[in-house]
């Protein structure tokens, strides 16, 4: 199956566009289980399994976020891959990495994720230049998202900046990314902050056909309806992520779980006008 | 001890400008200690130890690149992790993450690193914004590479390309760092290739006094002279590395080992110009 098929399924059979953030902080897990579980691993394992239990009717797909497994220092990459093993079949699973390297390290990123991890996608820095994706690029049922407008204020920094004379350096990243897709088997997917809605615009017109990862609801305050206005002339699929917002909203209530489903659900039904969309579309 | 004054010190005794990148491909690995040890993780592990042995009167510095450990799957990151144990003390050691995220997730990638793993130093990637590097920047102790000016062809890509219309993006990204080292506690270093001499003589002439990460010569081809020139101007220590040049120097040959040697002393020779430049400045 190409990662696409995957893709469609998954949004069709959730009905949701949403991704799941697995961002686990030890300290913010809910005291309630904190105090059932002494070793952080066993508890980090624990509650990553819960939020996926009581998330799993709302999502497409789930994104861990890497720094938070290797932050537990020994094992923590081994939590992370058990967590793997718990995900339901057909949920899109997207390594939140953000690699980004040159010949044989990018080939041996690619052996971690794609064949070790076996992972469906992984998120890429393409700083270094278009020949730190090719290792990823082989595999059709593959997909790696490309960082091309983030949600945070820096991105002003570097990627909003014009680069020769005209586009800024997300656009160009984009356009380099659509004539890319025409020599790979595997998807080019952009990650686009969804903070950034008018920023994105061209970006997104010049790469209309590229999936979508999303991050900025939720915590970081992206609004659905301005993403549901931008995405109406995008052709590409989109997943929309939301992290913390879903999976510390039980705080240390002894419901957490319970909550947690709630907030996930309330989520996918603000993204319900974009799902809607999409499943109109394909 | 401050990151300069423990780099100061690294430099002197080992009479040496020389980093000893660890990019251990279990492929690569001398066949006479393959025929010996069966586990790759084991085998990974004793190949290093014995390159770092063979090397550490030669070298100033270390750096294990994370590609390589991650590809291992579970229990890389422990091989890793044992390896740092026998690196000797006074060594420099640099993970070659090339890490690049935003707000809690960058903490993280903290924590993994200066705390858990205890590295002198790391990589970063600047794209999303100089925010990104904030939580690396307490300790003064401790210091990062960006990446500013890198050694591979895809370099042009992006970092050598105009960035509002005067400089180079990776003449700007210096320009930047420069000012956010007033600010910081940590070293603020750059990563810039040793095949990019010409390219990259305004963007350290832009931040004269940071320290430098070179890769780029050996395998890459990178000429110690036109290295030494280009430095002659620069106030901040340079580390330059090798990896495959020096590692997979004694390829199959029983006597690998010496060879290993052999090519690290030949290094450090051909570097002798610059770390006598340095030695004399200081």
């Amino acid at each position: 199956m190409t990662f696409t098929e995957k893709l469609t399924r998954s949004i069709r059979s959730s009905n949701s566009v949403l991704s799941v953030g697995l961002d686990p902080n030890p300290d913010k897990i809910p005291l309630p289980l904190r105090r059932q579980i002494d070793d952080t691993h066993d508890l980090v394992f624990e509650f990553c399994r819960r939020v996926i239990e009581s998330t799993k009717s709302e999502a497409a797909a789930y994104k861990p976020n890497l720094a938070f497994f290797e932050a537990l220092g020994t094992g923590g990459w081994e939590v992370m891959e058990s967590l793997l093993d718990v995900i339901p079949h057909g949920k899109i699973i997207i390594a939140d990495a953000k690699r980004g390297d040159i010949g044989t390290t990018a080939e041996k990123y690619k052996t971690a994720f794609f064949d070790r991890l076996q992972v469906d996608a992984i998120t890429l820095n393409p700083l270094m230049g278009l020949e730190t994706l090719d290792p990823f690029l082989d595999d059709s049922s593959k997909a790696v998202y490309v960082l091309t407008m983030t949600s945070n204020r820096g991105a002003s920094d570097f990627l909003q900046k014009p680069i020769q004379g005209k586009l800024t350096l997300g656009e160009y990243i984009s356009e380099k990314l659509c004539k890319k897709q025409d020599h790979s088997a595997a998807r080019i997917g952009m990650v686009i902050g969804a903070t950034q809605t008018e920023i994105s615009r061209q970006i997104l017109s010049a790469n209309s056909d590229a999936p979508l990862l999303i991050p900025g609801i939720g915590a970081q305050g992206g609004d659905p309806t301005l993403l549901k206005k931008l995405l109406d002339t995008h052709n590409g699929l989109p997943l929309i992520n939301s992290s913390r917002g879903i999976i510390y909203a039980g705080e240390d209530n002894e419901n957490w779980e319970e909550l947690v489903a709630v907030k996930a659900s309330e989520t996918r039904q603000l993204l319900d006008p974009i799902t809607q969309h999409y499943k109109t579309q394909k």
